[in-house]
């Protein structure tokens, strides 16, 4: 029997992301889940007007896509919580930067994606930085040759609850097992 | 060590959905994991421009998202290898329709976002879908109070692998389990 829940997104779970920027020269780092995939090089966030982060990314036109292992959850969750504004959270990793200059990544993810913003999708209350992937970092030990292995990465997974109290009902929680492979599995009903 | 894997999106996994349109009207399904979320209440699909599903969005300016659960990634990965020029994929599922009338829905799917166009992002090769979610369908099973239990929904995640032979690289995973409650377990870093 389905139930009719109104109007939300309910398309999770997403990954867990620390987005980087600098903001008037200090790296900074913020979670986001509401990101997206476009085509092969593009991805999107979401990001509410209010954050800090945003301004960064106008500034220098580029950010920082950090995929964190699970062992990072507390971190995560904090830099969800506390605005840059307030608190320094690049003291919590070690940062480095790549050939763009300016998009702080973190050296604790296993995964970064360093990104060039190239279109703003403006909203009512969010921001939508659309950014070309210039460069993708990832660790040694998380790679099966040229593939990443997303088993080793142990990425978190991001469910938004109850949207009217979203705070008391969402979720971080681990990848499971690899099922079947793509591109593969289906040809049995091709016959 | 870190490995530097050129520009690639990398931002996985994501959920593997199937994506409802009604094109020359009848109903058709399309596997689409490079989905994002917006804002709270708007979602976006990248797809290919060469896909027959394009023309119903663009025809009736409405989609669905239909998450599907782990027993259907046989019917998922199908339906990202036929396309419904040459098949009628609408077979494999019964299907429904919500206040929209034009966005075919999955009922063997746990979840559906039934969704309106609200714009369209043109990049070279893709479509950017963006929707408004007008209503969420989801099955009472894998509720828990007015909060959807993915647990319950057991979505397929999808990981591409190596862009350069993904149809050899890429893999569909379950959800694992849950580590922490989100906006709660980062508050031991705020002392």
């Amino acid at each position: 029997m389905k139930k009719k829940l109104g109007a939300r997104t309910a398309l999770y779970p997403l990954p867990a992301t620390l987005v980087g920027a600098n903001v008037e020269g200090k790296p900074n780092f913020m979670t986001v889940a509401h990101v997206g995939v476009m085509d092969l090089g593009t991805v999107s966030l979401g990001m509410n007007k209010i954050h800090y982060t945003n301004q960064g990314i106008k500034e220098n036109g580029t950010f920082s896509i950090n995929i964190p292992t699970e062992r990072l959850v507390k971190e995560v969750d904090y830099c969800g919580m506390v605005s840059g504004r307030k608190a320094d959270k690049a003291r919590l990793f070690e940062t480095f930067y790549g050939q763009l200059e300016t998009a702080p990544m973190i050296a604790e993810c296993p995964l970064n994606l360093e990104c060039r913003l190239v279109q703003t999708v403006d909203m009512p209350n969010h921001d939508i930085f659309i950014g070309e992937v210039v460069e993708v970092y990832c660790d040694e030990e998380c790679m099966d040759g040229d593939a990443i292995e997303f088993l080793e990465v142990k990425p978190l997974l991001y469910a938004m609850g109850d949207p009217s109290h979203f705070t008391a009902s969402s979720s971080y929680y681990s990848l499971g097992s690899r099922l079947a492979p793509a591109w593969e599995v289906g040809k049995e009903l091709l016959k």
